[in-house]
């Protein structure tokens, strides 16, 4: 069972050690590569030797993050510890050689398995980038331009810019010290939230053009096929938070995005408004996540997954 | 010549006056009517008497910020104060029995005329909002849950929900304060940033899916028809900043929406990116507006419009 450490004790722990490295999630997000890289950063200044593992899914987007800590092949960590990951399924494959040796777990989801021989876990922050924030002020009682930048791509990318409904007080608290102490929130809204790709607009396009609503309009379902990626040339990055769209209708509880990665293999993405639940709809199919935002990936054609989805969205739309 | 006052200043002032009528500007945007709707309320919890004058122009939208304060017919007010109003010629008709005798004006406008007896200017401040917050803080030192609404409303309309490049860590700041006060921001957030109607949705779908790129995709111009409006259902509401979709696309400079009112009638709004000029693309046709989102109306079909396009888009990429 892993040893739970307040935000304190977690900065002492550092403290303490050194040769650190440090794992992310698989499909990473601003929240996992912004944490990852602000805590190298952060530890760096402290004078310790940190690296963040290079997570080959990483993309343009957000690499950014992590490149000036990607560790050396010959690099031999003594502390291994993971940012924003919940279980050891989210790892991605060259990380495996380390998930039975993790020392360390900073997180915020609620679902955490306790992995980690120590676990820093906060699961009322909107993101990661939140506690790694806690931990570094602990640590170091100040923050880095360099450090600033990365956790408000964190934060940022995990509330919608701070629109999303886990938006606490004290994710605006910690966005305005980073803010403060240097992070370049203009140049990072403008590219991660106001401008949208070409494939990105084609892809939302197709998407809204082809929405189905069912449940007396509260459940909206969209797909994207493997032939709506091929014409809009649109990759992992111009997919981002798409899975928010169908959720954002006026009047839909339930948003589905359901999206084709082989012939008979999808991948589910469900939103929903409070009191409804996502994590609901997706744990029908062994999936998990939050209330409001959860996943899984379903062996089954687009048109299969519709009919499956029926029994748990009545439930959901049911239960609340 | 207006007196400058301070912050603590203004606070005195409304300390030791009392009768106030507040008024807000025409079009009247979140952050005039919130900063307005605040102050009143803010002035009450002081034992004030304070009123709004009615704005005949606030929407369904934004109405309700100041609908507990509207100043009944025989209301004589001792002081009138503005908000968010940077020149008496921005007030409402029903204001203009008022507009020789302010005696305070709040505003955060660096183009404000200092028209007012008063005013209480900060021109660092995202919005006028945050202006109001510092003079309620310096006047009674707490924020009420009403008050803390209002507020947000007014800091989050400004900034696009904290995405504008507007935004510094002061408004993030003041916005974790107001949460933190009561402020339901998931609710606000739903309603103003992530809901869209379905009439929305479905012309965005259309529209996304036919741009035309042009001058090596610099230009992007897309066309709302009769027909795409009959399908959707979609009103002037739906329609509401859809002007920016165009030029929200990465690497284009000036995007062009053509909407058709009549058959040989259409409605052009053109926004750029600095520093290329939309109003100079409009002031071809005899219309005009700002640098960077200007408008004309055109006696011409769509495909007649595309055409006569070329040479003003031709040469607004030249000269920027």
């Amino acid at each position: 069972m892993s040893v739970i450490l307040t935000i304190e004790e977690t900065a002492q722990w550092l403290k303490e050690r050194d040769n650190f490295l440090i794992l992310t999630h698989r499909r990473p997000d601003g929240d996992t590569l912004g944490s990852g890289g602000a805590l190298a950063q952060g530890l760096r200044e402290e004078g310790k030797t940190a690296y963040v593992l290079c997570n080959p899914e990483a993309t343009q987007r957000y690499i950014h993050c992590i490149e000036p800590y990607i560790a050396p092949d010959d690099f031999v960590p003594e502390y291994v510890i993971s940012v924003d990951t919940a279980t050891t399924d989210l790892f991605p494959p060259n990380a495996a050689e380390y998930i039975d040796r993790i020392s360390l777990c900073i997180d915020h989801h609620p679902s955490n398995t306790l992995y980690a021989e120590y676990t820093c876990l906060n699961a009322t922050r909107a993101s990661c980038g939140e506690v790694v924030f806690d931990v570094l002020m602990s640590l170091s009682a100040c923050i880095s331009t360099e450090t600033a930048t990365r956790l408000y791509i964190a934060l940022s990318t995990d509330t919608g810019c701070f629109s999303f409904s886990n938006t606490t007080a004290n994710t605006l608290y910690v966005a305005s010290s980073l803010v403060d102490a240097g992070a370049p929130n203009q140049e990072i809204n403008k590219v991660l939230f106001r401008t949208k790709t070409r494939s990105r607009i084609m892809i939302e396009g197709m998407l809204l053009s082809g929405i189905d609503f069912s449940f007396d309009n509260k459940v909206a379902i969209a797909s994207i096929t493997m032939d709506m990626l091929a014409k809009s040339g649109a990759g992992e990055d111009d997919l981002d938070d798409i899975a928010a769209l169908p959720c954002s209708i006026e009047g839909v509880s339930i948003g589905v995005i359901i999206r084709e990665l082989t012939k008979n293999k999808c991948k589910l993405s469900v939103r929903s408004n409070a009191p409804y639940n996502a994590r609901k709809v997706c744990e029908h199919f062994g999936g998990g996540g939050h209330d409001l935002a959860a996943g899984c990936i379903i062996n089954k054609s687009i048109s299969e997954i519709k009919e499956l989805l029926k029994e748990p969205l009545q439930n959901s739309m049911e239960q609340k």
